[in-house]
């Protein structure tokens, strides 16, 4: 169906990641990028299916980061760490879409507080409610897309925001830490970073106000659900059905059914569900997604299609009713 | 150390559910407390070894409920469902103690409204904030009980209470559910009962103020951790470590410290860790414990041994560094 | 690209089972496939998304099974218990795969005495080593599907076979029974049917040999592992690569590494492993698969591929390298 | 009921480790073991509570591993790796329990082969079948354990033997590798050394047999279950009857009952159950413990006990019918 020349060229850096390994899996599904370069410099020079026997396909050996930019693709997909993504320079004409932290605060006294850099002249592109602009794109954080998608549409109008989120280990990325050791997080559950986690400002940066945030690590892979909790005198369910109402994406399920991690684990899609406190008539909004999906890298993709003028849904996972 | 005519006679009705088997646990490890009756419709005839081959020392066979009361013992701990110990006539003279919901809502109309029965002339027994009063107690809920020891020192000077709940598959009981089918529950995180849990009316009871209460089902066997967020004046650990200062259950642990279900699983002691939100000055006070411990069986016995002027803690498990 | 009248109609009877709701998602991923009717006598009159929010597109709403048979399709799957079945008369000219146990053992005998019923005239269809012959198709059982893909192309060759294999919770269904609530399938791990389930004389039956079958229960939602001990004098690895050289469902791992759950949940492939113990020689062969993706629902739409002259891998699930 | 001068004085070098942390666990639940030194390299110098926040009782601050042998303690428990003990001189006069497997295997070209190091004068411990002899006792390793208590009553009876072994991931110890990264663990199961780990040698030894010994790695925290399989003329439920029919640690189950972990975590007691396959009169037999207890810590105690004269079971976790 399509010609070579119709495909558009990538190249992901930092395959060998969470996020990288998902960012390929999506772009070795996507009917219009062909992935010409795989950077890692942990696997520079060995076949594809070093990082997994399953990508037994024809593929680019890994090459070093370095060389995996010179290969020149149109499209750029930055799984690194924040250091090293606050360091690149963007080579002119390309879209660059940057899955760490290094980009998204826009604020630089903010930016350098959490992140130690400057933000530069990246765009937020959170699709459905912060559409990317120009080529070079902050993919927000996984906490951050889960609170912007429940409270986003209600901005203005919220008062004493509360987000109490629960992430899988995949969260944390593979670097071998304590707290990612399966001894630690099997049958246990840990709050951490409480009440100073740095995507408390990215959040409150899009909302305009201050959040309250506290993230939990769960004994699960992946999945993400983020409870939230506000004042507000305006109709939260009727805001958030018209603000995803022809979303491909975000489902905004019926009254009285709960999101849950299962439905949404491994696809690019997010719930949301809408309640209301018997006793204190708090607004509660809770969204579930995946980690490494619409938290990370279903989202790149999904930006890059926006930034590249293609299906917005290209590559991404959202169908599938898998137990 | 003890002879025969020293002991305080037990008898457990409701044996085969979690509650039952955690209680019978306890009493079995009490140095004063001798279980002449084990009450169980479901396994009345069969010895105790039916329940658990571990169970293979020298106790009384399973009895019906009703045959376990005639026994005449001087403690009974109720481990039944919500409308079996409602219908309970108390035997004169004994000390009883309700682990369902029964009889813990003070108010008619709330009682009734939640539990469908007026309380009753039972007492609220949470030892180290609402000691028990007279022989029939009505043990707290495990969500109610983290929250409270939370928030009960605190109350009178907190606003905007949000309690967010997560609680292992052992707080729905043995009965067979849809939400308690590992299909369901592994890798899942659900938030149920948003908004209208039965637990938030007696925790508002006991704080004399409205609470904003979700509770969640965590893939873990048992454990339960509740965050609690509230808007206050006063100083949060001060208070804190004032109330729990002397207490052999309940440990505030130090500053930045996080509590977590691992250190509280099989244990009937509880976890206190105090935050404030850096961003918007919210305090955050994080309690864990075990829903069948500390949130059950645990405060059964320790509330049967104030009633009975034995150890507090005797019978409990309270020791142990294990991974 | 398809038009309509090319397009295979399809009717899966058992919808709301695991095995029926796995079959519907690949029915729905499949370009050949329509699905005209979806039965369940549980959710007959109900809308799909009754069964999952996620099925929110244009779907039949459910009906009776008699009904679903009703209407034609060229197709039929039997997603349901093994005396319906057994009981079920296929109509004249169907494709029919059977996902239970009823039709799969062919010795009257045998059958009788594991299920209850005579076999009647099924083909049993395992494509990579008993392809379907005829229109009505045995499905495999799972765990004889992963000791099968292992010991298969040694048949005649092994002696002293032992097969220990585990497999998740999904395997036992979605029935409500104490062996699959989550308080006693999480951190556990259960031997069961121990020498004395019915998988061991449908794998025996096909390799021509008995063989010692252990089951365990796992910890997991999805995936089965089959570890299988064997003596033998064959070069077991040559015979495997060689079966599955061109296979596009079964990998062949290469010297050294290890089949897991991880990689094959979700998916309609299988990993097998080669081994040999240093200290008794005895060959090793370990196949990983999904129980419910090879080992039921991929499998039951691979058959019905072959069965209906399709490409064979339509509609399974073979990409993807997710976390 | 003791007096101070009774109390025999322990040190534990490398209290940090998972057996560490569970050996000083038995030892503070002693009624006759004193601990006077906690050796920690990583921990020298601290307060007890640095390990864990409920070690705040009266204990003396950790030391190196050296001043922790130098306080000259009646009874050393050697928590290390298998290099630190391999080089480790044993004061005179005192007891030694050796953790690690430096000291296990006796044939010295095994040992090298396996261990690096001539095992030296040690004593393999496993009290219900090969009880220490002298001061400088060998705790066997957990797979050891688990396959000896099955098979070693059968010892010289049996042949073609396999032990699929599958453990929790808390036997791989606290340092971070991949294989214990919570990512890889949750949700998967995965085969390990097959065929070729250290621990067949040490099986191999004590039932003067060759084994095949294949283990897995489940994902739960902790507890170890021993599927075994062997040929042989004798009746295998009476040999191991008799073996254990004394035992207050193992215990061979009723014909039907299955081991299983949740019944043995956090104990240091066995289970085991007896069965026959129906096709193949294979005899199988399952042993279930706990890593850290019966196959690490507990053991280590017991031998100790043993070793000094005192109540064989004092400081274990032998009782308890918890969830």
């Amino acid at each position: 169906m399509y010609t070579y020349s119709q495909m558009t060229t990538a190249a992901i850096l930092g395959c060998a990641g969470y996020t990288g390994q998902e960012t390929l899996d999506r772009v070795l599904a996507h009917p219009d990028l062909e992935p010409i370069a795989l950077g890692s410099d942990s696997l520079a020079g060995r076949p594809a299916a070093a990082l997994d026997p399953r990508l037994n396909r024809a593929l680019p050996a890994f090459t070093t980061n370095a060389e995996a930019v010179a290969a020149g693709a149109d499209l750029l997909f930055l799984c690194l760490g924040g250091d090293e993504a606050a360091a690149f320079e963007p080579p002119s004409g390309a879209v660059v879409v940057d899955l760490s932290g290094a980009h998204r605060l826009t604020d630089p006294d903010v930016a350098c507080a959490w992140y130690g850099n400057a933000p530069g002249a990246w765009s937020y592109g959170l699709p459905e409610l912060y559409p990317p602009a120009g080529n070079l794109i902050a993919n927000p954080g996984c906490y951050a897309t889960a609170a912007l998608l429940a409270l986003g549409p209600l901005a203005g109008e919220i008062e004493n925001v509360v987000v109490d989120a629960k992430s899988g280990v995949s969260g944390a990325g593979k670097a071998l830490k304590q707290s990612s050791h399966a001894g630690f997080v099997l049958e246990n559950l840990s709050p951490y970073a409480v009440g100073a986690h740095r995507h408390a400002p990215e959040i409150a940066q899009q909302l305009g106000a201050p959040v309250c945030f506290v993230p939990h690590l769960l004994p699960v892979r992946r999945g993400l659900l983020a409870t939230c909790y506000v004042q507000t005198e305006v109709d939260v369910r009727e805001l958030l059905e018209d603000a995803y109402a022809s979303s491909p994406v975000v489902r905004v399920l019926p009254d009285g059914t709960t999101p849950e991690l299962a439905r949404v684990q491994s696809t690019d899609g997010a719930e949301i569900g809408v309640f209301t406190d018997s006793a204190t008539g708090t607004a509660i909004v809770i969204c579930a997604l995946d980690n490494l999906g619409k938290g990370a890298a279903g989202q790149a993709v999904q930006n890059a299609n926006l930034a590249l003028g293609l299906d917005e849904t290209a590559g991404l996972r959202l169908h599938g009713v898998l137990v």
